[in-house]
């Protein structure tokens, strides 16, 4: 079976559901970051950002994501899968995606803080390592962007709230 | 309390603990990679590389280690710890050691391949993340890089047998 690029519109469905993951992280306080991992039109690994809770620095959406998608494939490879992430990857989520062979990565919103796959460098094209992916950025860009805005907004709301 | 500054031979200490999880790998069939991480005078986080065995492309040593340490602290954050890893650690470690807020790193042979703490380029000390670490290298270099060519000596000795 030749691979089929995939179009717009399965594109956008597949971060709605990296979004609905950002949604569940909203929801108990965590920074509202999602992600979802596909393989031959499957999810097979979601996650969102846990950190708060878990206290564990590695808790990622990615992170989380890919080790369910290792679980469910029975392999650390994930040769041809595509990754759906609402905010660009930090150098660990950007180092996990290299290690585990993922193909594609789509994310909606740049991290121009911390994010390494375009903003201050990019660690997925630099051939010196021994994979690299494809990346497309600014699927759902606007809607990625404002649910991180609205949840540090309300932060900066309760904060000023309890000064007062 | 001031913070005083590690003795030659405390690191090699720790790196032998680390050289100990690196063995503990090793007699599974795992890359022998290990890595301690250290609070106070404390280990309080151990890893080694569960690659094959966990079929989970982010179960490095050091992913490993941090993890515990997280838990064993109930928190994210490892500020003033020390990391000892037996060999330079890749683009996905490095990132979990600035979101973890470790403060130094100590490791022993570096991986020209993929290492982004000296080789490839230097992710602990770019000043454009929010947080940096204090690096040293060759801290048991040669035992640390003789386990490593014994561990791939081995596969290929074996590869050349099964070939006969």
């Amino acid at each position: 079976m030749d691979k089929v690029a995939l179009t717009q519109a399965q594109k956008e469905a597949y971060m709605r559901e990296a979004l609905y993951e950002a949604k569940r992280a909203q929801v108990i306080g965590e920074v509202p970051i999602g992600c979802v991992i596909v393989l031959d039109g499957e999810i097979i690994g979601r996650g969102h950002n846990l950190r708060e809770h878990s206290q564990d620095a590695t808790m990622h959406a990615e992170m989380l994501a890919i080790q369910e998608a290792n679980n469910k494939v029975a392999s650390w490879r994930l040769v041809d899968a595509q990754l759906f992430v609402t905010i660009e990857p930090c150098p660990m989520c950007s180092g996990a995606i290299i290690n585990s062979r993922i193909s594609e990565v789509y994310y909606g919103a740049p991290d121009p803080k911390a994010g390494t796959v375009g903003s201050l460098m990019n660690l997925l094209t630099d051939e010196r390592f021994n994979h690299q992916a494809a990346v497309e950025s600014g699927i759902l860009k606007d809607d990625c962007r404002q649910i991180m805005q609205d949840f540090f907004r309300n932060i900066r709301r309760k904060r000023k709230k309890n000064k007062k």
